[in-house]
């Protein structure tokens, strides 16, 4: 029986943080697969969410397959929003292969999914300092150091498609 | 670089026909990835979409696994309606990874996407008598054998959910 | 502790087979309290749906107050519209008091609530060739004698909205 | 000719304020029916909207049972969000029996439905200073002492279904 | 006083029946401004709708431009859907300048919109067997003479967008 | 070949500003018709958005008709929200008619368009201390003087659907 967990976020960008909590997943607590559900898909380009949900996925697997991990174990999926109501939890639910946990250090998102009768799976702070999204945006639009808070491959990618000068701008007062 | 192909339909269940698909896709092809977007994902339960979007990359996964296909070249995606207009065919794209074109046999799709600058990709036509959903839902309501138009994964998976039940009793008139 | 059984259904008109299952459910099924959910809540005005979910609601009450129903023992609910799935059984299951069971016809209806852990109570079928909406509403456009199958109430709420010519005139061919 | 009068709020939780008020309105009002519509109702498990739609309906039919008022002269019924402009005024009123008026102190509130042809008809100010969700929420978060300000049958429910594990636990910081 | 009009409709494409129903309301009934409502402005590059929004506005102003109709006398608006029902027109009349009338043929939204106040004109049938939308597309489709069905800048319109074989690729069977 | 630009915004209220913006378009850049998007067409009668779309529409033609601007050069259009990403920008572009660039200050739709092929014209800044739709509705709703703000037909129809009323209810303190 292949075991599965959830890994729920916005992941804007994924950065060592996430990629911490993914090799806890697989390799400590031992699961199969973990389905990885990017959150507000549909939004992108502002400053809370700069990177389409195609992007996201797009880092998550090339920091993942740089990080050796093997890319068959991981499902990623797409939610429009990040809408939390028991109701929701089982909607989400329908949009993946069966999970017997989800993990989340979000209160809101443990409570609905623990109601809903899912396992709860906390993992480790990594660093919560420096590990947030919230700082490595600022740290984009800012110019400040952060490509030592990402993985290598998130920092290619982001260079790619332009990602610096996109912040930049979308962030800029008028 | 990575070439990726997007593959787009309901799955309801996948079959045979879908599994050639993906085959031609990366070995033909040759492809490095293939995002397999599962459409109508918010619906399931009825005689036309019996099966939860879960359900389905489930059935899509186990069945690539057992034919040996590296899960690592797979990407599964979700959309919660076909809805289908140019500006919906941006919007698919920035739910995937960057893809270089879609494979459909689908005209409505086909020409919405190539509007959009995407190369399109037509399939072979395997078998498309027997190898359709439609038809294999209609064999499951009606007691046929339909075994043996789906992967063996598929079968184990339809079972182990009830699907076969599920579907008779849907399709059941009052 | 109060027991409640939850009927959904559209109501296009509120008629006699479904003042008779809500008697079922309080008389003989002994339930303290029932639900009608109106679906389609957010459509009126079609020859499928002609009343507002408002109209409907007022013809439900007025129908159970002159059967001489506690109507304290109702509560009436919307849901824009019928959505089947698992993830919406949940959602349905938000929006009303805890309920022990679903009240339904519909195999459709009834897979996707047992399937949620909602037990499902088959009403017996009342005259099921008179007593259906779809029949009630095309005599109404016809013409022909539809009073006798709606309760009395309904017969009087219908006259007061002037949903005889309202029906007459959505049903019309250009 | 029953005259009704529409009640539209959030209710998170059903408290004494609310209470006084359709006390307010079946006495000194006169009115025969009152609609009790529970808005933001598909939002839950937040720490503005802890409660379900389903779980308020709930409180409100207890603390009105409990107070001794008639609940047959109680609709209840559900809006998604609380939108608010004019044409939602009218969509507001497809979903309810036809009502003389809307008990409102929300300004904003106020004007729409007054635009849309319906009398605002203005409560008295009960206690504002603690009667309000908010300062509630706030004191059950925090342990203070809340039960004074909700009718006994809403400090019961609140207990069945674990509310204030749920309130602490989704209010607090990561 | 600026006296004006709504005419609604899905233009799919916008043919000479079309015009002479704008040519009637500007000419016969003496509106100074016409506003043209284009429905289903969501949905493109279907059988049904195979034009999109903005194609329809363009074929639309053209059109007029060229039998010349004073452009500064129409004002279009597009709206996602076609949804029909009382609380939908006062919707569709939040978007509008205050208009005095609606021109419909159509009985479902004559009959909302005069059930919320609104007059109806209901326009002559200028040649309904042939000025049909639908009857155009299959002409298309089918390689038939359609040319003189639609004013000029329409035909010129789609060749530029390259419509005709858009209908026929998506109107082929697979 | 007629030139269109795209002028997106929310005018709460048309302001001089805008009308600056419009006429710098007409008759600096030359274009011959601009799209004038109204965006959150919505939402009204909240205190960032008071006006309907509808109000607002008619109140861009009556300025710009006392302006001398024809008003056969101007086309209005409506989108419901501002939602602001790359597919969006394409499903903005399915609803206007061809356009050769986007008129906008704001950082992010110039972004979002810049990616989507669209070229951007940044318009010059009029007076932003003063011409900003926030610091006219925080004036109207003090009690200051506004009209010298917006164009003399603004003012008169504000006067006409008693806005100056509207405004001050709808930011009042409860």
């Amino acid at each position: 029986m292949v075991r599965r967990t959830l890994f729920f976020g916005r992941f804007q960008p994924f950065h060592l943080g996430h990629l911490m909590v993914v090799k806890w997943a697989l390799e400590e607590r031992k699961y199969d697969e973990i389905v990885i559900m990017v959150g507000m898909a549909s939004e992108s380009h502002t400053p809370r969410n700069p990177f389409t949900a195609g992007e996201r996925i797009w880092m998550i697997r090339e920091a993942l397959r740089e990080a050796g991990i093997d890319l068959s174990r991981i499902i990623t999926a797409t939610l429009p929003t990040m809408e939390v109501h028991v109701g929701a939890a089982h909607y989400v639910l329908t949009h993946v292969p069966p999970v017997e946990s989800i993990i989340t250090r979000n209160p809101v998102i443990a409570r609905v999914f623990r109601e809903a009768g899912i396992k709860v799976e906390k993992p480790p702070a990594f660093n919560r300092n420096e590990l947030r999204g919230e700082h490595i945006r600022r740290l984009i639009a800012a110019g400040g150091a952060w490509e030592h808070l990402v993985p290598p491959a998130v920092v290619r990618i982001i260079r790619e498609i332009d990602g610096v000068a996109r912040i930049r701008e979308i962030t800029t007062e008028d």
